[in-house]
């Protein structure tokens, strides 16, 4: 366990762990005060979403680069998949949609804009690899168009509708599976040398035993669902009492609660010049939420859900989805980088985050 | 007649012809019989329109490279205007107007990206000439405008709004139309050296004389316009017998019927590394079927149909068109294709495909 | 005086100047002749909006590169600023957002087409600074969001959705302008060697002596005010009696009266094969209008208007400068222009001006 301890004694990160106790306590002991297991919750889950993702890492590490891709490419957003599991098996479906829709916008405008800003403080003009960028852009589009659809075909008649988006999301779902499996193939297999990135990984780091890395997988995954399931018992009344919306809540704070781990990553790989590892952690995760995680839930609803979930989102979650992937379009043409392409996709955030800000509660 | 009967004998795919009687004597015998009928007419139109797509192109051969671009750039797609002037004498708009959005999207994301997949199965990179793929979308844009501003504008005052769309529509045709022409001027005339593939026409198959050809032309026109009356009139029922709506029938079905020839030319200039040629087929066809076919029809309204016909469209299949020429702006960029590519184009045309697929009948 | 008069004599433009002491006369002793003095002020503003133009540039020369550049940035469209603040001292807010979505596109449509349709007819094939055309672009883009987002996210309860609008447009609107100052440090500071154009300013016409420039500039603002008082109150009358929408005349007619004399110096550009002052012209102008005069006067609404204005278009005005921007992203990927290209981009701006001219008055 050497390894272990002494990246939690040197990474500030991890001192949040005593939180994880302390949660689980507060849970058993006050049930009802909401406010309270909400802000643990979220301080809990930063460091234990960080071990996740640490520990993906090194089991990718270990696995060899094609196993090790899709390892990461499966894995990559466990806690927020373990998040919106827990929201899912209570029928939540409003807070589970809107944090599928937020970690999408806020991996592709927020990690993204955040990195080119940082990179682009400390580096006059940074390049990365466009084709990587493209791609990724393409599969958010991809995934857009699936969710657009739906909703261009509304129909008059609810009960006939329901049933046509209900079994119209499971063939989508599937689709979207499929091609993102195959954009795995693709990028990590028959077309790999387009998508070489310089460096790989968490260089400076070194990767952790494999048996290590196996059991804080499995361990921290249970603890992150055990968190889950209070953080998702008290969000509607934690919502409420600090006076934003639950849907602010599903799409700003637990997308940056949940993803604190790898931004702190493609911050720092921007300011490194590494502005590759950047891209691939802000649209990677983007796509795989869009592609695998959304309509992994979908399927899954016929199994954990109380009823099915389809994958028809409100308006404006279409919208700011359809817009954040003309973002990152209008952006990757050039490969090139500087600090107000940054600011410029943080603006288009800003304008998302200011209105569910002042959105008025019980709207949507 | 010798050339029409060797490439009859040995292309397999005119012995379908022998349907085109069948179809002509099964309607004189059993007029009530629409499925079969139905089913008679796809098998029949498709090498009429193999027939119909070779001899434009042999007198295209025969006239020189400016007037012989005319008529494939007029006479191309023939077999969806004669069909569409079925439907329209007989006032039947929605199939008229589905067709048109059907051959559109189909021609820019089936055929499209059925070559790049079919090309990219067995090259592992191709290039094409990407400034003709770019005007061919920016004139798609084009028409994706002029369809979605009637409908963006649209009136509560449903007489004076029916008025307005009416004149609008004679206006925005026009438009297109002179901008179709304008186009041809400037890839065919002013700007030609940036259009040139290194490849043109159909090589290896010598064209046929130009008095065959053009009796060719004259006879399977006729032939296909009757196909098309019998087609027009089982339509409805087939679609209600096979339990698909019209407008499935209208988007996929004759979409890829009459398009079945110029398909097979598509996908075997893409195994054969042209894909010049593929991208020409099917951006070509999609630009040409907005700005000249769908204009001449609403213009011609005036004078065959019941009533005239407007450009309005129903809002998913603007949306429809929309996605279509996004998906080819995106991919265009670069000039380059490999296989995941094509997945990438036939994904978006199966999402589409599917949305219509499972539509319950009569809902739009 | 000498280099004014010399100006006023050799540029028959200025003849027009013969107007304004006519407007004047007129307003003051047939105040009820809407129709006469809407004509009267059109072709008092051509002149002055000329004169404002050439002593903003010359006040710039002056004053050095960054400052000139600022100056530039705050006092380009000066003349479209003052007529939208009369307009909003009358609470006219429907001819202010006309005029404002109006000059956005027309700078962005009709200024870029018709330079690039003039310069192509002239030069086979022109190049000019992309970098430059994809920020400007950028902007646009940004600015759309803004207009977009606030009716897509469309509230029911009207009271509530009043206030969050009014709310959410002063953040918006705070933004925009943060982003407007930040995109000019870039341009004209941190990364200018990017933007550098081979010709700047108006060459070939020496700049007037500072004091000059000064006094032009405020005396032919309070000129401009004064007009622009007398346009605004016939505006509404004068449009009924020519049979066309309000909308119309703040859409079209205001952006082309205010911006002519830019337009001419776009045009001759184009005509001398300097393409980038052509493209400076036309979208910096839109950016400016739609990042800075319209943030602008959404904060004054509230010293100067009977009312707060809020930043919601109305949906066609919002789907026309989506469509104008997605058209400006589309056309300058490569930085090369033919005539076509104009064509393309003038034949957007007709479909939109058609739309408007075929609309029913009162019918927004």
């Amino acid at each position: 366990m050497t390894p272990l301890l002494r990246i939690i004694r040197y990474n500030p990160l991890f001192w949040l762990l005593a939180f994880v106790p302390m949660v689980l306590a507060a849970a058993m002991l006050k049930p009802e005060a909401h406010t309270l297991l909400f802000v643990l919750c979220m301080l809990a889950i930063v460091p234990l979403a960080a071990l996740l993702s640490h520990a993906t890492e090194s089991v990718a590490a270990k696995t060899g680069d094609t196993v090790g891709g899709l390892l990461n490419a499966t894995l990559g957003n466990l806690t927020e998949l373990v998040i919106a599991l827990a929201a899912l098996r209570t029928g939540q479906y409003t807070l589970v949609k809107a944090s599928i829709a937020g970690a999408i916008v806020t991996n592709t405008l927020f990690v993204l804009g955040a990195s080119f800003l940082l990179g682009g403080l400390k580096h006059h003009v940074q390049e990365y690899n466009r084709v990587n960028a493209r791609l990724q852009a393409g599969l958010l589009f991809l995934a857009t168009v699936a969710l657009l659809i739906p909703s261009a075909v509304s129909l008059t008649n609810s009960a006939a509708g329901a049933a046509f988006t209900q079994r119209l999301s499971v063939v989508l779902s599937v689709l979207l599976i499929v091609t993102y499996g195959l954009g795995m193939l693709f990028s990590l297999k028959t077309h790999r040398e387009f998508f070489a990135n310089t460096e790989s990984g968490e260089a400076g780091e070194a990767p952790w035993p494999i048996g290590l890395a196996l059991a804080t997988l499995a361990g921290v995954t249970v603890l992150v669902a055990l968190v889950s399931e209070i953080f998702v018992e008290s969000v509607q009344e934690a919502a409420e009492a600090f006076g934003i919306t639950p849907v602010f809540v599903g799409f700003i704070v637990v997308a940056l609660v949940s993803g604190a781990a790898e931004m702190s990553s493609a911050f720092s790989g921007a300011r490194k010049n590494r502005l590759d590892l950047s891209v691939g952690i802000a649209l990677g995760s983007a796509s795989q939420i869009a592609l695998f995680i959304a309509p992994m839930l979908v399927l899954l609803s016929y199994l954990l859900g109380p009823a099915p979930m389809d994958l028809q989102f409100w308006p404006s979650a279409v919208v700011m989805i359809l817009i954040a992937t003309m973002t990152v379009s209008l952006i990757t043409n050039s490969g090139r980088s500087a600090w107000f392409i940054g600011v410029f996709v943080l603006m288009v955030y800003l304008i998302f985050a200011m209105t569910l800000y002042l959105l008025p509660p019980r709207s949507l």
